[in-house]
């Protein structure tokens, strides 16, 4: 838990995914230089400091910037939002791998907050860090855009929250379809964070009501497709290459898409939503560089091997 | 966790608090109204109704309102922050109350949430009310003050953490003298729900600068001593009127006022708090009817027994 952490974490190292990451190292000084501001007993610092700064893909934050960027905005005016989405989604880390949830020791090779410090730490740690999402985003923005702003984090935060209840304590009407829950849980569980960042980084860089629904419809896409990329791992890969436990989801009785649809069905599925994601970005208008790093990041998520 | 518990808990029953509860009723109505109109699992409905209309005295809810009148607005302007409140400090009590916190099985003569349901459900139903509290204020005020008020729920919650924190895994420099240690722990973990209470209300109100920092003062006088009183029952008072146990803090080595103090002086403390919001009152200006719920609710407060 050293000071440093920020510093060594998620930066591009120049290899061939830099381009996709680069907005990465603004993020992280900004959560940095607004923790550090912010009057916290040193250990709950140093707690949110462990969670928010391991190793991880800051796949929202940067959709965040790269969705401004799309519809001709700065990365500097996305700051606040890139960081408060990722408060969110390590809040919702710390307190999915607690022992009453999924009971994890590990989160990317490193032990859980409950297991560096403990269950009653994690617990508090990811209460603030949710709202200290909404705290920056007040201290950051003006009133106006902050509002609208964070009315897409709560309702984005609170259907991720209402997804995890469906998927771990499922409680649907019995006519309700396997096909239909499932997409239920992933819109909610996965998609909602990935919508809010995306909607996020529009509407900060002033996008026009046409280019929001477009980069809505992108964002929809991608977030399915991501899920359904984890499924097809899950049930393809071999636990060493994951790191993690792999066929955890079928053996834990759990839907998955090539559980109810198949293997090639679900590839299939993947490339569809590739293509939507496409098709989607073509909307927004204005000169193809800008929707480059969107298009390359659903084609890295599509073809991602772990 | 029948639908109709929102009609049959906290409201006045004709008795001599009647007119300290009073707003109550058009808070649970708010409430009631919120979470039947947002899309969410069922289960996860029912134990956040469950949680927020248990029997409780409301006390922060009625603070937001009674401040608003006390600066010249209406009621109803001030129904989404205290039905936020409320989702915050409900949310707070069901995550204080799992088994790595507190681990209590009664809250107010019932099974807490995590005994009447599972603990999973209760750390994701206390995350839900924590976000859905913020987003009902973005739903039902304008941008602008919603932000304004949203920003003082925010600073108001994670303060309270902070509290908790403090509180419960502390973690003071040595040098920290235990009555400074103490006051800390109060202004955060009670304090801060309550200032924001009274500011939000002020604050919907359209109160000027003075008002507020005059609402402000009076918070901060009376949440100080809500928690002398609290420790001097803890010390003086029955298990069995007290409905829980006593000597409780006293049993864990916490810090308290009368330990620190001796029960006279904080007695006297109480009675100079006591002074301290009703000047802060006499500040604010305005018909003396104004502010009679005010000072009603702090003497109330003062001579509570239980």
């Amino acid at each position: 838990m050293s000071k440093t952490a920020a510093k060594t974490s998620s930066q591009p190292k120049g290899d061939d995914k830099a381009s996709l990451t680069e907005p990465v190292v603004a993020v992280e000084a900004f959560m940095t230089d607004f923790l550090d501001r912010r009057p916290l007993p040193s250990n709950l610092r140093e707690a949110i400091r462990y969670s928010l700064f391991g190793p991880g893909k800051r796949m929202r934050p940067i959709l965040v910037i790269r969705s401004a960027e799309a519809v001709g905005g700065q990365a500097s005016t996305a700051l606040a939002p890139a960081a408060a989405i990722e408060m969110i989604h390590c809040f919702s880390l710390v307190h999915d791998d607690l022992p009453a949830m999924d009971d994890d020791d590990l989160r990317r090779g490193r032990p859980t907050l409950h297991k560096a410090t403990n269950e009653a730490m994690a617990i508090l740690a990811g209460d603030a860090m949710l709202g200290l999402a909404f705290e920056l985003l007040f201290a950051k923005l003006p009133p106006a855009l902050a509002a609208t702003i964070a009315h897409e984090l709560a309702i984005g935060n609170n259907d991720m929250i209402a997804g995890q209840v469906h998927d771990t304590l499922p409680d649907f009407d019995v006519a309700v379809p396997p096909i239909e829950r499932l997409r239920t849980i992933h819109k909610n569980k996965t998609g909602a964070l990935i919508r809010a960042s995306c909607r996020m980084g529009a509407i900060c860089a002033g996008a026009t009501p046409g280019q929001l629904e477009a980069i809505t419809t992108y964002a929809d896409a991608i977030g399915l497709m991501f899920q359904v990329v984890d499924d097809l791992l899950d049930v393809t890969q071999t636990t060493e290459h994951l790191g993690k436990a792999t066929n955890k989801d079928a053996d834990k009785g759990k839907l998955t898409y090539p559980g109810l649809l198949g293997i090639e069905a679900s590839k299939g599925e993947v490339t569809r939503l590739q293509r939507e994601s496409h098709a989607a970005l073509d909307k927004l208008g204005g000169p193809a560089e800008r929707t480059r790093p969107l298009r390359e990041l659903c084609d890295y998520m599509a073809v991602r091997s772990k």
